[in-house]
């Protein structure tokens, strides 16, 4: 009994924090039926302020960085997030109710990041005082761009092969597998269109920018005195925002299969764990931070809520947005956010921060 | 003449306060047709941030608060809210070219509260270092609802019996009184009615939200770091757009009775005096401060500008909006800021501050 | 080749500076045709604190600033507004494919102002540690006002010679004639006309609001901690909007004639070093120092982005909007905020700054 009382404590303890009380926040405000509205241009806004922090500070550290210390992490965030796609082929894919298309955009979705959610990951470490690599935002792209276009890339070579197989059986069937035949150049295609795409989102595009900025100028003390500053207050309304728009895409989930719900509250952790295991391996490797370890997590655990949706839109329009959308922004998301205290406990156990 | 003298020249630095000077310089702005607009997202950002900050700052102070102490001037603020109202029905709704309904929309706009003119309150006591309790937003909600909901009940019962009056004269009236001896329920179904679409609106809610977060979370921090600094700069703006508004809002009043501009100009006066002599009363029966009895006034003199129009519009569809609005944002309002001085004068003079 | 390496290293060194390295990457960022935008709403308020920065600290300065001293520069602003009109009359006027009316519009545009650019200057200067008079700001509207009234009347002037010249050839002629015969009447309503459009519109309003704000307010408190703070970092997001629009603008040249271009890029340059040498002059004759000798050729070098193009389009509705703003803001503004380094380097080497 103790032990559970000391759970519970600790559990309220962590809701009090302000990121996570915000989100939560959000969410109530949101189901109690507030007509509050944060208006669209401002939170559009804060994302971009929050992004040009996240790229400049990872632009300044990069300039003093060890350029192996940020390789080895960089591949280990590439490879978790095409197992993170892989991983929803074998699992969600197979699921009840769930087309082929929609499980690989809904784990792209899931394996690409969100930088509030690392955002909100970075905050509480500060709050508790743990170190992180100040590096870190720049692992971001290795992940969201490997899973966006793993992802993307599967579902389109198994609808080109299902429409092959279709071709096949009709008459004209051989004309269309020769045409199959060119696929090695239309895939380099495919992957190049995929990379500009995304390299063109907002969110990536804004994060490339304070990264090179971050690098090639001399930015600290506007990210100092102004992003840096910023940052903490304006990361609690976006908390608020999400927490709001969660509540009102859950009920889009009532529309798709059960399976989506499954994949939405276990998918985050089990992404969580395998990023927190290659952050494991990055810190026996290099001198990898425990804080880093606990930040490579949340990002695996979070699913892109700005940059993915349209991305995936544009590539994979046969895919329907309420399932992949709806399961991201409505479960996805706040798991990965409210888990953000269980990484740093894991970290706590095996490393020791 | 030497009193007229420095009676003038108080006035003069009275209008110098950053806080009145911008509201000034906003009507005089739009009196010269400047085609400046600050954008209405911007506006709507800057009075949630407004709201928030008076929320959480509440719900922190009543964290550690007595709830003995916040009972008090909690019960006063909802009285003077009812007064306002019941006082706008024997004044207002007696004079040439008003309706009851119209009456009863603008007294409980009236007796509503307007977060902008609390936060320039503040404002104005901090630059002059008189203390206040930290507390005094959750009085907000107190006299917001009180007045609102009388308001809204009144008009409503009197159109209602206005109705079975008029239907008691003609073939069937007997059943419609028959109808109406249902009132009772109906009146609580109303009054539930009208309160979850008081708590809804955007002020309200925003209110509650920083309030709960304030009590419940840990969001010092945030708050010290993030809306309280941001405060002072945000209501220069907020003021500066208010002014605009007034001016462009006092045309409307030429469409209006005579008798709207009266009650504009001086109802605020009288307001704040009810609220300031509720003030003393609570000062004298409890440990409440002099700054807290001038918030109390400074409140009671408000008159609602977000939550409330929507909140009446919903409710009294029959009310003329040109006349109430009309009436509180293009003379109430300003009127309210302006007299805030007032409320300091008078405080030092009875208490001391 | 040693002189050559180290002005490289120079320049790559100011390219490196915040404002500067912004500036470009939002030009590089539009290039590379990143989807990310900055709402209008977003736009829209930065540029009006950034004016509110300008006037209210130019407005404080003014309040203890000797007004000769005031006096001297502002007759120089004005004489250099003036000038780069007229200049644009006997060059752009006079190239191919130019007509009398675009060429105006056009040097009018050179001849305002840009709140931004001067913006730039500022945080440049700062950085540098070079001081320059507080009440710099108030200098804007006198070369402001000059320029785009001159290029007003001018266009004005010449279309209506042409006109009656026209008419003077046809039957009626004579008549027509004797009604230009009351030009000068005409033509001082046309001026106070303009003098009222441009004192209305969104730049000048603003600005003047905040000049009178700070003379006539004590708003120094709220300057400090809010408008002062918040300078750097808003200004390193706008110069990253103003690479992204001059970039997007580019591609209106195309559509006109190639003497835009030219002077496009050469303009800034020539009409900075008139700034600069009037600078000298009132250097010579008061205590004018090497930092606002800088800011004149700063602010003539610029070009107006803001209020500049609506005032132009409501008096000179014939003018082709696509020579005169995308010459401005596609070149004239991302030339302008380039040099300013140049004019730096210029201070050090006639005064020593």
């Amino acid at each position: 009994m103790d032990m559970i009382a000391e759970i519970l404590t600790g559990f309220v303890a962590q809701m009090q924090k302000p990121t996570l009380a915000f989100l939560i926040g959000g969410m109530a405000f949101a189901a109690f039926g507030s007509k509050l509205e944060i208006p669209e241009p401002v939170y559009k806004f804060i994302v971009f302020l929050l992004l040009m922090k996240v790229g400049l500070g990872a632009g300044i550290s990069v300039r003093e960085a060890n350029l192996i210390d940020l390789a080895v992490p960089a591949v280990a965030a590439a490879l978790v997030g095409i197992a993170i796609v892989l991983l929803g082929g074998q699992t969600l894919a197979r699921l009840r109710g769930v087309t082929q298309m929609d499980a690989m955009a809904t784990a792209g979705l899931f394996g690409a990041v969100s930088a509030s959610t690392l955002a909100a990951g970075m905050a509480m470490l500060d709050e508790e005082g743990i170190a992180y690599e100040g590096f870190i935002g720049a692992l971001y792209p290795f992940m969201d761009i490997a899973a966006l276009v793993t992802a993307i890339v599967l579902a389109r070579l198994s609808a080109e092969r299902k429409a092959a197989v279709q071709m096949a059986g009709q008459p004209g069937g051989v004309a269309a597998l020769a045409v199959g035949g060119g696929y090695g150049n239309g895939k380099a295609q495919m992957v190049r269109g995929i990379l500009v795409d995304t390299f063109r989102s907002a969110a990536i595009s804004a994060l490339m920018l304070g990264l090179a900025l971050g690098i090639l100028a001399r930015p600290d003390s506007v990210y100092e005195n102004f992003y840096d500053i910023l940052f903490r207050g304006l990361l609690s309304i976006l908390m608020l925002i999400m927490g709001m728009e969660a509540w009102s895409r859950l009920s889009e989930l009532r529309r798709v299969a059960h399976a989506y719900v499954a994949y939405g509250l276990l998918a985050p952790l089990a992404h969580g764990a395998l990023g927190f295991a290659a952050g494991l391996i990055v810190h026996q490797m290099t001198e990898f931070s425990g804080g880093g370890v606990v930040l490579l997590a949340v990002m695996a655990a979070s699913s892109s809520d700005i940059s993915g949706p349209p991305t995936l839109r544009g590539a994979l329009p046969e895919a329907n947005p309420s399932s992949y959308v709806g399961t991201s922004t409505g479960l996805g998301t706040p798991v990965a956010i409210l888990s953000i205290p269980l990484w740093i406990a894991l970290a706590d156990m095996f490393i020791g921060v």
